[in-house]
């Protein structure tokens, strides 16, 4: 990556930064980014003003302002963190990757494939950080999942299967999918080995309140070596569940994301598909197999705030002057992923082929 | 029904039984026909004569035989319970019933619609009682879920998520999606309210462990009222879930089969549309939508063996001459479903339509 | 109470709050202050400034200092939050008190009976507020559990199990009891109705790692209605449980702070005596009870942090010229059962008398 | 053991079995002899002769009857399991062993330390096999606790803590203790490694609902190493909770019982003291320990029934001549636990030393 000598901030000094957007998830940028030393946080920027205010409350030295053009032309600003609604993206990144600013951006990168694609290609012509803020890429159980997968221990990945329901935010102008199945694939794309892709996508989803799109639904990916992964979203479930299972030829990891004495559950247990002479009569109506019922491990992780690493990172490569580990290429595969999805979902629920997972090239 | 008199016990007297088949199911069968008074259990046939005699054991006075002759010759015998592979239910069945046997099978039906179909033509066209063992309709669980959603307190149903996964047998004949599904569908079956129906099925699996079928698999049906249920079956998964989550628009219930303390959670809790003027400006990115955040409440239930209810219902749906709760035609409109998925299973995943949920006629 | 007129804030303006004590509580003590706008926060104090700097940040436009004096010096500042060591506490309590400012402070009051005392009788000549930080009893879980069992709800209270375990810092200064302990005593002593009082404690415990004072410890507290309430606190769990059962004639609650998902569970279960005319003869050889099998309810709690109503109580009693909810004299009432604890623990573990559980008079 | 010839099947003959007393237990022993090879069933004997012939059920050739003297008269029986109430197993117990049956009693052996010893002391002249019922002793858990800190794993056991309430049977004519801390005690008693023994008891109870005696009861058990063993039994809980955790100086294990997919928790998690130079000095307010925050392992257990084993162990002791894991001797030193506990019970709560944890000898 080359990097624009305008946005960068001195050797060892920390990186200038504004957050623009103080709705839902702005005052957690803003949280993580006072905290980072790394950081020097300039601006905190919506365009209501006084909701900005409320945010960094009566005790700060931080200034807030409803002008993005404000921001964006100030010098000690080496970089922004984009929290305004999917739509705006385009315009807002635009602006601040051509004012020579580095960006952070809320998943989903933009409303559109080509969109995104657009955002991409302008951070790569100006040598400019693009990172998306895949938060859960950054949790300790993601790093471990990942580590577990690309490190082999799970053996050759055989199955995902994601559940994240609970009673959230209807969207108005967008489906289930697009708000929180971004968090899944972003996690499945951070820890597939190299050379697994998503080759096919279908989905399936239903909107029993008449909210205008899918409030429930189910999205299935195959992968390049066949397997299958599985994704179950939902705003109307009462009950809050976050899991997600992968299954190994080797291990299977549970992961319980709201069971904190206990998120990750590596299981060694499995089924083995056996040579025939190894099937004892007794099981003649079985297939030939056998299985595994091993021990299970629970292994310790560190309780950290995924956001502070986010911050740390988006930090670490603007001064490092290289792609951050969710850089905006693995925004545009989220992307690619999420418009098969609905055109599946358009079109009686059948597999949609993902041809371009990432149009500026593959996986790194 | 018309009830063939051969097939009759004197009026009070036990119904004389006979299970056939010693396997994985059958000992469970014979166990609870013995625990239920109003059944006489007089044989327990299965090809291997030692392994009908292992399952009686060196106490008991029931008979063991190797022959189906034998059993479906004894006018002791009013009624089998037939617990023989699924591929020899259409002849073993047909047998029981052309010697004027009732008869209780295992799930499925039948290998196929049609061969079902000529199952349930002949036992009602000889006035002979034909129940399917669809076992957790008979839990104290799904019979609660019954009377919540039949009897309105749910509201409407809005969404339906079955997962059943576990380490679970790979079968060599059948797929995870007839060796599993078929208990979400009857409970299904069972708990839908009148006139609503099922209407297309998708489905995706995919066999990662090369056992010549899928062994792990999601299925979504489409309902008459639009909304959608969708089962997920896994034979690789190193825990063993069983939760459905049936969510209504007045209420939600969670049962979660394996936590006896609380096997259903009845929720006050969920998402309701509001009109344009209710929504408060602050909400305005939101859509026109309220939520309803109230307690829980989790009723008792009694610990009983559903088995034991099954016993208890065929032995009376031959004395009282009626059809059981589960009967060949519940049989049949699970057995449609099961066709149409593996349909569009072989048909990259889009929605089959289920033409013939019933072929003999509606739901009752 | 009588109020001095020096340490009230004018009509409507926010309390001038200085927090003391920089360490492991401290922060959450600004924090919270931060986000009250009933206070304002003037001071973060410590002896090692640079930890009172490092814990504002370097947004902040508090201020901090190394010296007490400067703090009680300050005419802006009415009331202060001590979060300094147990040990500390007579010292910086009674300045604190003797210039005129109220005092929030954390548990447990002081070391000894006789000190706490001392200080409450010397707050209550001042007319000033002196708050105990028992924060618990200020969580949505123990408000309700205090209405549950004041409001007659739960009917006759029966017994009381409390356990708060997990591998806890290892005091060097003081035993599990006092560390631990003040938290549910705190909490019983909140919600006890009027009239109930602990007339007698026993103390068991253990040093199996040589700490020089007891890790494990288990405390039974005597309630003047023949009840008996349990505590068990251990600082060597390698899991962490946080669990109360409040068990009543009427109904049982049970409180588990682990799971925000259902912390209070109220069963409608129990066992009642009956009269000897009511036992069928098939229950001969049980005692003439009938049990209760009802279900269980958990109601809907809000999610909000204790200390930020612990900050608001405190900002409003002293607006309102109140004694608080926990107020001096309760904290004198868990201080007499830490030190009859002592007492068992040091002789034995017989019960040894609360014979003053408020020497400067009665519960409210 | 000198074996009495006259109770001895024939080399590789199954022991001829009769079960006395057909009550709550009773079945279960019934159901577990009729499965067992080992043993030869050949009477189920209570003085109520229908509900011995009920527990048959009307397909058993196993005979039935009202009279102890006819079942040991027959020399067909070697041995009976003894399911009678407490109180009435000095008298069938000693005429069982006088007619040169071995035996098999429930727990507790014995109403006092004095019966027991004297059942004991028969046994022993007669050369005959007196076997506790310590049901919990042969789950898979209890015998994986056993080998987890008898061999050392767990390096030096720091404490036990026992929890054992649910919503239970309130007996007439024992307390808490005497009906639920037998299992504690005999668990706790078949794992302590050997030359670890109790040496005090001290118990605290309440009795809330008249009963008549302790519904709700502590146990704390001082260990001859300084450790303590805690036990909290209740009859009043709506909740049923069975966790027994052993805290270990190298490893901790926590067993819920309840919890089938993960009984044991094997934790690499604990404190241990460090030498004085070892310490930083930011922990110079703690006391001078480090902490180790490891995996946690679940380790794999079959799941059999442990009435199962306890058959065997009975059939196996008798035909090889030996004493049982659980002899007669272990009942002992539960009931001299139970007697010391009524004893600190009765006199306020302080320990009181358990002087001959077995009258007859040590443990082996």
């Amino acid at each position: 990556m080359r990097m624009s000598d305008s946005a960068a901030p001195g050797a060892g000094a920390p990186v200038g930064l504004a957050v623009i957007g103080a709705g839902y998830w702005g005052p957690n940028l803003v949280r993580n980014a006072l905290a980072t030393p790394a950081v020097r946080l300039e601006w905190l920027c919506d365009l209501d003003l006084a909701r900005a205010h409320a945010v960094l409350g009566p005790y700060s030295t931080v200034r807030a302002t409803a002008s993005v053009d404000e921001v964006l032309a100030d010098e000690r600003v080496h970089a922004v963190a984009v929290a305004t609604p999917a739509a705006t993206h385009l315009d807002v990144v635009l602006a601040a990757l051509e004012s020579g600013k580095h960006v952070l951006v809320e998943k989903p990168l933009a409303s559109t494939l080509a969109d995104g694609t657009k955002l991409v290609a302008t951070a790569e012509q100006h040598g400019l950080v693009l990172m998306l803020d895949h938060t859960y890429c950054y949790t300790p159980a993601v790093q471990r999942l990942r580590s577990l997968v690309r490190g082999g221990e799970l053996g050759t990945l055989q199955y995902v299967d994601s559940v994240r329901i609970n009673l959230g935010l209807v969207q108005r102008d967008i489906d289930v999918l697009w708000d929180l199945a971004p968090h899944d694939l972003s996690i499945l794309d951070s820890i597939l080995p190299d050379g697994v892709t998503p080759v096919a996508v279908a989905a399936h989803g239903s909107d029993p309140i008449g909210a205008g799109h899918a409030c429930v639904a189910y999205l299935s990916v195959q992968l390049s070596t066949g397997a299958m992964a599985h994704v179950h979203v939902n705003w109307l479930s009462p009950t809050k569940i976050r899991t997600m299972i992968l299954g190994g030829s080797a291990r299977t990891v549970v992961w319980d994301d709201l069971n904190p004495a206990q998120r990750l559950a590596v299981y060694d247990r499995g089924v083995d598909r056996t040579g025939p002479g190894l099937v004892a009569p007794e099981v003649r109506e079985r297939a030939q197999v056998s299985y595994r019922i091993g021990d299970m491990v629970a292994p310790t992780l560190p309780e950290r705030e995924a956001l502070r690493a986010v911050m740390s990172e988006f930090a670490a490569s603007i001064a490092e002057r290289r792609a951050p580990l969710t850089d905006g290429r693995a925004g545009l595969r989220v992307l690619a992923l999420l418009e098969a999805a609905s055109a599946s979902l358009a079109n009686g629920g059948a597999f949609v082929p993902v041809e371009h997972g990432d149009p500026l090239g593959g996986r790194p």
